[in-house]
């Protein structure tokens, strides 16, 4: 297993894409899984079409699931921390994907985003693991 | 690895199971894991019961979470389209399961389903890739 | 492929911290990737931060997305427990971690749980399988 961690630049944005990234990283291998890991307690990982609205449309999404303003117990951190250490329940933080010839095998309109509500952390650690298989 | 891609007929349903279907394939293998993979962007994979319910219970829920009728700024095909684009960040398009002597190890109650929204598009790929291990 | 069972006690407890049964599985191997599997219809598994009140948040989210005293058509069990059959279509009970030199890459804030809403099961079997890469 190749396991490498790259720096996800997220700056104040709700949704990061970061695909080209993890296709340069697959296309060192052959057929396999690639398990993309978020070691942070506050964002998510998902599959999305970008750069069609849906970045704005998820952003009013969390903030009815999710609103920033309830009394949440965990306080620590900037107002609305709170909600920032439900994301991943939702948001999972692990994502797999199969990879062919080093080519992952994602549909047309899906693109591998971070989400993070958090602006506290303007870069993100991902961990990007390749099993050949 | 063997990877292959089966296709779904969801028609106009919300819920699909088709854990038969992944039954078959795992049963050509030995243990490993199955990775099971949707590469679409308006549909994602769920283990639930089927057929006591739940199912009009998640279309419920899934029109509360995300309504149909909100002003989405993701506007491109049907009317509701917008919502659609959001449930793979909710529901992933990944799921990976382990499996022993060729048996997904499912619980007695848990089926495989593709949780689909779309109804412009009535059959849907599925990529099943298997790791011996 | 090593697989094995472990039985958490969850309770009455939304949630249940299990990383250090996790951890130590993991230590018996060296790099790959750890599937965390629970065959429950009604529960869920997620990386979240424990101890910070994050715990009474999540509990008092999951009342708001899924209520308990919804008219669920699937009526089963105690009252409440058509909500807890959506739980997994929300937390799925997959979770693939990757691990290095037996040590899983969790960040610092990462705790792995079950989240169970469903009080009539206080014990839930978890299923460890670890491919080693």
């Amino acid at each position: 297993m190749e396991s490498i961690e790259v720096r996800v630049r997220t700056g104040s944005r709700l949704v990061s894409d970061f695909t080209s990234e993890i296709r340069d990283f697959c296309r060192r291998h052959g057929d396999g899984l690639l398990n993309v890991f978020l070691p942070h307690a506050t964002a998510g990982l998902a599959l999305i079409e970008t750069g069609s609205g849906s970045e704005a449309d998820l952003a009013a999404a969390i903030d009815r699931f999710l609103p920033r303003d309830l009394a949440y117990r965990h306080t620590h951190g900037s107002p609305g921390h709170g909600r920032d250490h439900l994301l991943p329940a939702l948001i999972s933080p692990s994502l797999t994907l199969p990879v062919l010839g080093g080519e992952i095998q994602l549909g047309i309109w899906q693109s591998v985003v971070i989400v993070d509500t958090n602006v506290d952390n303007p870069v993100r650690t991902v961990r990007l693991s390749f099993v050949d298989a």
